[in-house]
């Protein structure tokens, strides 16, 4: 049965009941159709916070064989409920574009799955729309000016660094030459679009505090230089009020379903790799608010997600988890290992122990914010004992939890035992979190941390243009925004190709962008796909309605 | 007071009190928050339509000093209803990029108005977007299979002639070219952007008849040749059931509620100089099913949007509607007769005269459809009692109905007359429908017939282009669809400055659209705007939140 199948064999509950179980009032949520519904900011209870134990579902560096943290993050969940521990599972939303594309959806898979997935792989509530619009009222605001005569601030259209956005994979549109067609239709330059979920609106959303934060943040956007090379913030457009007005909706978490019927929120999406890649810190709080528990997650490896969820979103916040869960599959730690894509359904022990050096290292570096880590295998049919015995003794050796849990398979029924393993730990001994740096140091001495303890590099080198952003970030007054490196998420280093746990390297920041807005600066290095393409077949050509009005071919 | 101010004074009732005063369980609606709602397609009930007096309001050639035709359907609507009468107001949704550009919202105005008008004009239950959507992955689709190696249906990118859209007003993107980047990132060809009401989506939607036929009409968007010279639809890229996924929503109509509380149904917005300017049939199918009037409009002036209205909406669907509202002003009539904008304010009675024209060439197109015209008077306080006799005499030796609605005002109260005059024509007398053209005659034949019978012109002249153009359309089997005109709205002719009734003129058609999903040819004459551009100083700079998380500047 496909995911898909699966869903819609489940019956939904009206989402009123599921408000019921997570401690809220029917009649202060907000429906959208009968199955999904948002939730107003005045629920979040600063107060309650402290007693909500935050977990970070994480996992090793991704590979193409599959890691399934958010499948993880709600068979998880499913489990901690069944053991009388409320809890509610806090995910990012799906972006519509690559539904369209290669995969399918992102809303977990099997028998661990948030539902209507469907909708949620679809409009949803309409947040990313909302984001798009936002985004794309800037960008013509921005055109806007440089064309009128009356109200000019004299922008310099070849420094603004700020593109249009649209959440479909659209891969001509990855650089466009707009303003063509005479004096009437705009200024020619060259600029672009990126898929909506790279938006830094998307960023901002998902760290302001409340309305007024992220009106305060949609102002500080850094636009470009005028031809007296002042710098432009979206505030000198006077653009941030009605962009604000544009977002009073999507600020608001959503609630939906479990397969198994337990409440989970989901709200935004920022990518891991350009961005901070985990939900909003409003949703998060929304769930810690009415929770025993709040499973979370953060995207791609630990090394991105994870060293962003705590150096940035839980610093910014204020928010303490109590636990990291990293997920890994025998089969990816075996891709680690050396083993063909094709060849990962054979029992290969010593590509097991080979590959094991990546999950060691996410390993350290969990601890390394004083954290204790629970290692979840993510069960496939074809691990073998003897494979799974090999991580459960190196845990044995390190005094690290590890726990195999078939929650695609299973539900919350498969991961009962990671639950009460996970239980067992916050309750016996707290972790303390503690942030790797801190975010007065010196600009160069944060990247650095992150590079040597994280990734493990040798060196970080800049390049001439990243040489001239530092000091442009300072005279802008910037550099004690935190650190959000844009690295691939394939591997440590900067070099997809590098599997495993790569030593001796060093990383190259070709240039740093300012995301003033959402507080942060982006490294980059190497290069980012902030637009993907669909594939000679897209996966739009299986899509469709049925007879019934269905949806079919989702996956 | 603003109009956002009066619409905020008024208390909203729960969308399910306005359900179950429409007709309809509370339990059959899809909320979207407290005060929005999707109404599912299965209401609808054919067999009821027969009993409902459909209402067309429509109005003479827009000016400057504005007509306000949706004011005045809200407005005779909620008189209708005080009479007794259960009466729905089926309306266009507002388009959100106008909104940040000159002008507020369109929901009507003072005491007729739709709330909650803020969430109308903004995202509402993201129709818009989900049109904006379906369209640019059409887009995404076709440019990824000219780049495509193994999937090429040899697409010649200079012959596509679907560009994508963006619901803002940004003019830099009118013409654009996109592909730019190298071998990865597309081909580069020339293309541009449309606002997303003049989408052909747009237009799609508001014809279908249910999810199936949408579908189909779909797939038969054109698209473009290729390299052979082969016809190019969308059914040939496999894209309409992934599009019509997309719009699963968006289909069906939303309920809102009128000031005085009363149901409204509004859905989707087409402009009427592009396309056919009125709200979907299924809206107003919807309408018709729960009440006995149902008041509807169509944009621009009759000679626009009341044309299409009848030989388009209501040939396609079966709709009968049984009586016109013709909406002026007094202001607007001296404007046909030559006054400037700044001296509409003071009395001109020569200039009523001579304005009539415009307002009599109306009702005489009205009644060729065997239609009786109702005139009714738009107040503004500026209006003298001799101008208003003006035109009470003229409808008195005509034996029109005419009355003066000060609707703006008193809401339902100033359209008490208005709604009296209209049952009283109604009940006493019905209309006997007839469209004014076969669709199965040639096709220069029906251009000729709308352009002598509507415009009063007396020749119609081709392009070398358009020539070429209808034999072309010949050849793809396609004279057999009807005529939806892409004229100015500020003129009968095809020159916005000749305002009144001109006579002994000629229209040009320069080209001819295919809109073959839709189902009509458009014939252009003249430039047609179809992406906005942004004032100097944008309304946007205005729009807020205020300290309660209100919005506040729209208008």
């Amino acid at each position: 049965m496909t995911d898909l199948e699966i869903a819609k064999k489940h019956s939904l509950k009206p989402i009123q009941e599921i408000a019921q179980k997570l401690g809220v009032d029917p009649e202060e949520i907000e429906m959208y159709g009968k199955y999904k519904a948002k939730l107003p900011l005045h629920l979040i209870d600063e107060k309650k916070l402290e007693r909500s134990n935050l977990i970070l579902v994480t996992a090793i560096s991704p590979t193409p064989a599959g890691e399934g943290k958010t499948t993880m993050s709600i068979g998880l969940s499913e489990a901690l409920n069944r053991l009388g521990k409320k809890t509610t599972v806090v995910l990012r939303e799906p972006s519509l574009g690559p539904v369209f594309g290669i995969k399918g959806g992102a809303t977990g898979g099997g028998y661990s799955q948030v539902i209507p997935m469907e909708d949620i792989n679809l409009h949803f509530t309409g947040d990313f729309s909302a984001i798009e619009k936002a985004h794309n009222l800037l960008a013509a605001i921005i055109d806007n000016n440089i064309q009128s005569k009356s109200n000019s601030l004299g922008i310099d259209g070849r420094t603004v660094v700020w593109k249009r956005v649209v959440d479909l994979n659209d891969r001509s549109l990855r650089k466009v030459l707009i303003g063509l067609g005479g004096t009437a239709s705009g200024v020619p330059r060259e600029t672009g679009f990126d898929i909506t979920a790279a938006s830094e609106i998307m960023a901002i959303l998902c760290l302001s505090s409340g309305l007024e934060d992220l009106k305060r943040r949609l102002g500080n956007i850094f636009i470009g230089y005028t031809f007296e090379g002042q710098p432009i913030y979206a505030r000198d457009l006077k653009a941030e009020g009605a962009m604000t007005v544009l977002l009073k909706d999507a600020i608001k978490p959503n609630l939906v379903q479990t397969l198994e019927g337990n409440p989970a929120i989901i709200h935004a999406g920022p990518f891991a790799n350009i961005a901070q890649g985990t939900n909003t810190v409003l949703a998060t709080k929304m769930g810690m608010t009415f929770s025993e528990f709040t499973v979370t997650e953060a995207g791609f490896g630990f090394d991105l997600g994870g060293e962003k969820f705590f150096n940035i979103k839980c610093q910014s916040s204020g928010l303490k988890p109590k636990a990291v869960v990293l997920t890994a599959t025998i089969r990816a730690i075996k891709y680690h290992g050396g083993v063909d894509l094709k060849n990962l359904t054979e029992s290969n022990v010593k590509a097991v122990k080979k590959g094991l050096e990546n999950l060691q290292k996410h390993v350290e570096n969990i601890q390394k914010f004083k954290i204790r880590p629970i290692i979840a295998i993510n069960k496939f049919i074809s691990d073998t004992d003897e494979e799974i015995k090999i991580i459960e003794e190196y845990a044995q050796e390190n005094d690290i939890q590890v726990a195999v849990a078939d929650i695609w398979e299973k539900g919350g029924e498969g991961g009962l035992d990671l639950a009460r393993k996970l239980i067992q730990s916050v309750e016996s001994e707290p972790s303390v979190f503690k942030p790797l740096y801190d975010w007065n140091s010196p600009l160069t001495e944060k990247i650095k941390t992150i590079a040597r303890e994280i990734y493990g590099a040798k060196y970080v080198d800049y390049s001439v243009k990243s040489k001239a952003q530092l000091k442009r970030i300072e005279k802008l007054g910037l550099e004690g925004l935190p650190i959000c490196m844009a690295k691939t998420q394939k591997s440590f280093s900067g070099d997809p190709n590098l599997l495993g746990r790569p030593e001796n390297f060093s990383i190259t920041i070709r240039e740093i962008e300012i995301a003033a807005g959402a507080g942060f600066l982006v490294p980059i290095v190497g290069d980012m796909m902030r637009m993907p393409g669909l594939p000679a077949h897209p996966a739009s050509e299986g899509i469709d309605i049925d007879e019934n009005g269905e949806v079919i071919g989702l996956f």
